[in-house]
């Protein structure tokens, strides 16, 4: 059997996809515990105090007499100690066979988004979520300048069964080598409906969902959030900005506040529609960097998914979705709560 | 807020994907129970004695003097109680403004795979599991008659956490009115291929891995058993024809033995690499049906995809799958079982 030195990207020569496989430290078979509702236990590295269990911190907003890696910090950004990529190197792409490799350069960073433990983010002030926004923005725009990067994904897991591993609430930024296959297609669809209309599809959307009004959640000033019409998962949600707006990490400093605003009140109402909080991821997108892909008929947005089901052979295979609620039904659920 | 008699497709206008909106018996906040790895209790409607609980059977295998719906039968073919879709009516397609939909047309109908409630494929004899593919086969063959039908679809969830609702093994079939958006990549990228190099994809994958030998588990005279280079999950397993063969429902029947062998030794040993029967999902990939789409480079092939680990927001978001097992380890723990 070969031996890699790091983690390795692979493309499928058939659809394209890339997957980034662990050859530096494999899990065996009984690495896989069973799925499980419960946290880690021991010491959580997130919390005042234990700043020396990460990586040394990137970035932080913390209190004006307080140094880097000591607690005081409002936000805190660290590599991820288990990062899916490495920093170091160049890229390197070759061929073994029909298929396609790469080494696995990238970046992964933690965003830490308060030092309170229990604490997720419909329980955060208006100024904390501004806090974490302005971080995520500022970190983007400094991965963007390194030009191996051609994408800064940005996501929370929310909850074991949304795949977080670690309770302490905190948010994800992925910078990778090449533009993802989902990313790359939602261009795409975005591209040619511009070439056909000569306008942007999610403006479009915008337009249709504030006058069908049945499926808008909250709308404030520059935001909307509302259930997708092809929403995939039960009470799935996006939250977009009213104004055409390539780029998340381009946002004007007057719509940070707004934004935290909607992001707390929707995650408060999906919070209580449901007895008990349940598990969410939500993703950034937004246009690549770098190069091929940046266009003017892209449009940024959050997309938010509360995990209440799970995904079976059916939907692996087909790609088709299966939403046994539908989203004019989740948005009038959603929209009634205070 | 509309009402809606059946099920609804809606086709997401920028990536084209379809899902299926239950509009007809939508779910509540409160009918998401949290994930459970318990079965529903009650009475078993795949059991002996207990035919009436389904819906009228479609077909079966039973000994020669009992009578559709009552013991007997080996194995039994029964409309889904819950179906996706609606076998009644003509497809509708229309526009909603920007919007695309259409009534949910379509065939769903469950394989009882055994009588025995606690026995899984890896448990089945050589015969039995004969028995099972040989009936798939012939329902694709008939499903595909109905001229409204593009893609059948053949899918297997064993266990809750794989979404299994129901304990009693069974695998299920769904009749498609279009072909679904990852069969649709799958076939485009084996036709560019077929374009540039005038050979099968499948066929050259085979190839590379009989010569490289590192990533495959078992071998007979048709078919093949690996972990594919480019795994989206740890320990994905594809078993494929070693001949090329666009149907799967077109499969000699010299080629059933074979099949159900291979079949019956990789799970098996996917069992025996884990302390515990994990649970998973398998899909049968094969041609689409009735016109658009069945072409000589596609080659169909059954995916297998243990589930050890949860999809968070990064594969979500991106497409990008992390691997912890890379695939030529994992087939390494497979070969090794006895």
């Amino acid at each position: 059997m070969r031996s890699f030195k790091m983690s390795e990207l692979r493309r499928d020569p058939i659809g394209g996809r890339w997957v980034i496989v662990n050859t530096d430290h494999p899990s065996r078979p009984e690495d896989f515990e069973h799925e499980t509702h419960s946290w880690r236990g021991g010491i959580c590295p997130f919390c005042y105090g234990n700043e020396a269990l990460t990586p040394s911190e990137i970035d932080s907003i913390r209190d004006p007499n307080t140094s880097p890696n000591t607690s005081g910090w409002q936000v805190r950004i660290v590599p991820n100690k288990f990062p899916a990529l490495q920093i170091e190197g160049d890229l390197d792409r070759r061929g073994v066979g029909i298929y396609d490799m790469s080494n696995g350069i990238g970046a992964h960073e933690i965003l830490i988004e308060t030092p309170y433990h229990n604490k997720d983010i419909s329980d955060l002030t208006n100024q904390e979520i501004e806090n974490i926004i302005s971080m995520l923005c500022r970190r983007a725009l400094d991965l963007a300048k390194d030009k191996r990067f051609k994408y800064i994904m940005v996501f929370k897991n929310y909850g074991p069964a949304a795949g977080a591993s670690l309770e302490h609430p905190h948010t994800q930024t992925i910078a990778l080598p090449m533009i993802p296959k989902n990313v790359m297609e939602e261009i795409r669809g975005a591209q040619n409906y511009f070439e056909y209309r000569e306008r942007c599809i999610f403006c479009d959307i915008i337009r249709q969902e504030m006058q069908e009004k049945e499926r808008i959640i909250l709308e404030n000033k520059y935001f909307l959030s509302f259930c997708p019409f092809v929403s995939r998962f039960p009470f799935e949600i996006w939250i977009i900005p009213k104004k055409h707006s390539i780029y998340f990490c381009h946002m004007p400093a007057e719509e940070i506040p707004p934004l935290a605003s909607i992001l707390k009140d929707t995650i408060s109402r999906v919070r209580s529609v449901f007895t008990s909080s349940p598990a969410y991821n939500f993703i950034i997108h937004t246009s690549p960097v770098n190069g091929d892909g940046g266009f003017e008929g892209y449009h940024w947005h959050i997309e938010l998914m509360p995990k209440l089901t799970r995904v079976a052979g059916f939907e692996w295979g087909s790609g088709f979705y299966v939403v046994s609620t539908p989203p004019e039904l989740a948005a009038q659920y959603l929209k009634e709560q205070k």
